[in-house]
């Protein structure tokens, strides 16, 4: 073997491919992805794309594109030029962009626990030293956030809107109190925000670096959860101490982002029929939401605990019994069943056990209920 | 400013960018860029797009165009497997990826002096300790490449087929002594064949990789010379020992290349008309070459030295007064030429003066005499 760089020994082997890929076999019953259901999905209409979309673009993104991501985010209320917004290939790439601002081996990172797997998993390829901070189902715990922000991280990055893998939706009062201690201990924030738009509650969902007044911010959304997740289109938005460099990175990184995707996003976001596109897939997701929701109640209430999301993707479960859900995936498989397990989640070497994640969108609403009727047989029949 | 990674320190600022911004004003002639012309750019048809391609796909890309570009390095002499194959975000995206594969801070890695910019951009950023190897029209310097080689070099990078920015293109002796050298040694190579098909002559064009018999290689390539660079499409076929770390770093990177351009690619390689298209585009940029070729002829010959490219996109230039080429640009540009001074090309700190890089690809043909006329006027004063 060749002499590899110290970064590919902590490329952890990913759990979730290797269970994606099992769990999309014809037969299965998923609750393992976060895919789009196709019913959700608008029209991939590129023949109207113009011919000069061929030719090199800029590595900031296409101009148009970078206006209309500004304008939303401004009337979010983070009020920013087209100068400070970045096109990405999707938001996976924003995380890769943030990595290599900041972490060098050591660097210390606060980040919820539990937390997105793709960002732990560049994080710690990077060398960061992770600092895991509880999140619960509307915040996270204050106290250990202060005692986390006294570490001097480089930065600390949220999910504060229907996170993956908890469901999470921060309150007002934890937004605004969240951004406070960022703001006193200057630390910059990375808000990852790709489910906003999947809200199925009235829920204040005003991103936290809106309350920010000194701290450096950057703002990653997606329209992979809104739009087609395969022409890979992200973008972020951030303060202008760090915009430039991490125009750099992204130069280094692939040049720029494919222009075709970029000029359908501008379409879909200007289509008139944007605003009812959101409506269908907020109405489909809710209906599978809701029929989750029923059979966790019918199925689950003896074996687990979960909230209602008010958004997004997923349920968290916790088991009342601490077994540790790696072990239930294979069998659950072999019964034709496939979910995530949680401990992956969670950044601690020696993860708290119990805890699994189930998806509802890529899911026939027919299957739902079969699916966990399926899952409470296996697990009640492991703790007995 | 926030504390951002030593990373970051290394990001060099990009020269080319900010040429590029003004070569590409209207009114300028620009030999900077190495744009394709649009007339020799295929059809950006992508009407029959099958909506499927907007869910995510895998990491590894495509099946089918996988499948195809095996069968293409195949045919080159270097047998591979799809599974084998990465399509990335253009071969950029492969550099990035390479840098992530090998470069620790101080990571000894051997380049052609001059190469590739953004090559060595993205490995300066990942903390390289680069070592130059001169390269010479058709090939390189083997004592230097022998004693680089000492220094156990965690790969070497080469580009043998018209050479960016020097317009070498190794002769089949160098190709096979290159490969014993390396194979001798053990040292991975990193081959970056993306102007193959911009062949003018008939030269021995075979990967340096198939005269390889131990050492591990990665062989990039890219559809943005031949095709549409705005689409983002590249890809990479590597040794069995390497390949798998390169499908965890790049699903890391941005989960998986964007769908749309893949299929755009497949289309392209299996279209009858295929071939008839790099005919088109051969016959029009050599008729591009052959008019720079003449030009200098008539107003080069007592300022600088040249070989006539036998492919690729390139004129690179010696002038016989050694003038740092950096501070001809501002001038230029002010008599409405564009051009890319020789010496950000040299990995060394110190790089040899009064050499430079003129493109014919995105020129008109009628805009190039007029353009070498002025440049070679500002040469005269400078140096009298």
């Amino acid at each position: 073997m060749s002499r590899v760089s110290e970064r590919t020994s902590r490329l952890s082997g990913s759990l979730i491919r290797e269970i994606l890929a099992v769990a999309n076999r014809p037969g299965v019953i998923s609750f393992a992805g976060g895919l789009s259901d196709p019913e959700a999905m608008p029209l991939l209409a590129l023949a109207e794309a113009p011919g000069a979309l061929g030719q090199y673009g800029t590595s900031e993104g296409e101009p148009e594109l970078r206006a209309l991501i500004a304008e939303r985010v401004s009337g979010l209320g983070r009020v920013c030029s087209p100068e400070q917004v970045l096109i990405t290939a999707g938001s996976q790439q924003g995380l890769d962009l943030v990595a290599k601002l900041f972490i060098d081996p050591g660097t210390p990172v606060v980040v919820e626990a539990p937390t997105y797997l793709a960002a732990l998993q560049v994080f710690r390829l990077f060398g960061a030293r992770v600092v895991p901070v509880p999140v619960q189902p509307t915040g996270v715990d204050l106290d250990a956030l202060d005692r986390s922000l006294a570490q001097s991280p480089s930065f600390i990055y949220t999910i504060p809107t229907f996170q993956n893998p908890s469901g999470a939706c921060y309150s007002v009062t934890a937004r605004q109190e969240v951004a406070a201690l960022i703001d006193r201990a200057g630390v910059p924030l990375v808000e990852d925000d790709p489910y906003r738009e999947l809200a199925y509650e009235a829920v204040d969902r005003t991103p936290i670096c809106v309350g920010l007044e000194r701290a450096p911010w950057i703002y990653l959304g997606s329209f992979s959860k809104i739009g087609l997740p395969g022409l890979r289109i992200g973008y972020l938005a951030a303060s202008a101490d760090l915009y430039p460099t991490l125009v750099k990175l992204k130069q280094a990184a692939d040049l720029h982002t494919n222009r075709v995707g970029q000029w359908w996003a501008v379409r879909l976001l200007t289509d008139p029929g944007y605003p009812a596109h959101l409506d269908r897939l907020r109405t489909l997701y809710r209906i599978k939401r809701d029929a989750m929701a029923r059979a966790l109640d019918h199925h689950f209430r003896a074996l687990a605990d979960w909230s209602l999301p008010a958004g997004g993707l997923f349920f968290w479960l916790r088991l009342q019994h601490r077994v540790d859900t790696r072990t239930l995936l294979a069998p659950a498989l072999e019964r034709g069943v496939a979910f995530m397990p949680g401990e992956p989640f969670f950044p601690q070497d020696d993860p708290p056990l119990g805890s699994l994640r189930l998806s509802f969108s890529g899911v026939a609403v027919a299957d739902i209920e079969p699916g966990l009727v399926a899952l409470a047989a296996l697990i009640r029949e492991r703790i007995a």
